[in-house]
């Protein structure tokens, strides 16, 4: 175990072939675990069950996650040639927290390919901007090393860029990932590690917007080097937006794509 | 019940809190029950369950779904202020056919509101072109009236568009939907009721492309009328495709999102 991010999210089976972990801490927003986190500590259970990596995982969030032991219930649906498939329940403090749903397996790579996309364009890492949640965590914004557009920070200052978008660098603040490449887990981190577009779009509360519903599909495994993430928000109605995210590698190949809904954050009183 | 799909998806629940339901006979692509039609009766079976309509309903397929009764096993994660969470199997023939996870509730109507999209723009119903399934069906083709823009059909006669797209109207057969408007049951079958856009790129095999996972998010309830939708993707590599879907209602509001991972057909031995 070669990082902060692999220890914290490690998964051990017991004989009853549930997995104990842990929701490690300073991997919070707000004193809750980063959902992409908690996905991360599910999905290792769920990878391991089946032998296979994750090839798509939808979480469905039932109860805030805080730091402690948790233990991951995992029940194998179907295991095929080509995929499995696997349910997962993550409790901790006597709550469901997380519960999963995924396909695992391998893409196989081969002609032809059609690609209508690129990756985002970012300004160098050391000149994109630092990136903290919008909320008071206890270590989150140190195990990541998160930098955006400068652009897309505006609403921490009051000027919000009036679009539903966020892009920027992801990569872990302990590890180079020239020397330890970020793998499909980390990916899933990706995923739920920026804020939420909605606080862009500069109508909305300055506040956490609570996720319902996280789907991650693993396109590929990353290249050694920093990924770059773009995410995007194009109908924000009735209380709830869709918010998906693009995650590309260094070699310029899409690894990653995500959606999620989420509630928009209420108005504060004084809004 | 006024409808062949209303009665088609109907769900009666038992005593121990499963729910009988059958695959009806005619909503089969080559025999196989339609994902869609999967997803509208597992969701009516959850939705019961909690007492709250659909909000986001994934499905992981596990086996084809062949006519006959099934079973519904619901179970309740978490029952909310706002919204409700379950997680279903949906069983036939002794076998586990579909994994649904979702959670329920309701939109909260209100401004702001931002929208960046809009309908796709289709020939007129009566011009547009009569879609059917491009492998031998039972049914399906004649519950449903889909139509669809006659160049989206090119892939059918050897002439794929080159574009992974398909755009078309959705109704039922039976029903005019000026009178019985269509539900958000029916929109979980609109997301899953065209060819899949892999077809239209002409560079790989015309066959069905199975799914590993669907993702619909209910965005609202449609008006009255016929529905339009859109499908796109933009990433078809390492044998795999996202497919994206929008379904707007006769209001041209955005009623319903969905999100497929699907494998791309394999090339036939004379291809």
């Amino acid at each position: 175990m070669s990082s902060e991010f692999e220890r914290a999210t490690a998964v051990r089976r017991r004989d009853d072939g549930a997995y104990d972990a842990a929701i490690d801490i300073g991997w919070d927003i707000g004193g809750n675990a980063n959902g992409g986190y908690l996905i991360a500590v599910g999905a290792r259970a769920m990878a391991d069950a089946v032998g296979r990596p994750p090839l798509s995982i939808t979480a469905h969030y039932l109860a805030p996650g805080q730091p402690g032991p948790c233990v991951v219930e995992v029940h194998v649906l179907r295991s095929g040639r080509r995929t499995a498939t696997a349910s997962a329940r993550l409790r901790a403090g006597g709550s469901d927290v997380v519960a999963l749903l995924g396909t695992f397996g391998a893409q196989t790579p081969g002609d032809p390919v059609v690609v209508d996309g690129e990756p985002p364009v970012l300004p160098p890492y050391a000149e994109a901007a630092s990136a903290r949640p919008p909320v008071p965590d206890s270590g989150f914004g140190d195990r990541l090393a998160v930098r955006v557009r400068p652009a897309d920070l505006g609403f921490a200052v009051g000027a919000p860029s009036g679009r539903a978008e966020i892009a920027g660098w992801f990569r872990f603040a302990d590890a180079d990932p020239d020397d330890v490449p970020i793998d499909v887990y980390g990916l899933l981190l990706a995923t739920d590690a920026f804020a939420p577009v909605c606080l862009n779009v500069g109508e909305f509360a300055v506040a956490w917007a609570p996720t319902l519903e996280l789907t991650v599909h693993i396109r590929g495994v990353p290249a050694p080097g920093l990924l770059r993430c773009r995410f995007s928000s194009r109908f924000l109605t009735d209380g709830m937006f869709e918010e998906d995210g693009e995650v590309w590698d260094s070699a310029g190949r899409l690894v990653a794509q995500s959606r999620q809904l989420a509630l928009i954050p209420r108005p504060s009183p004084s809004g």
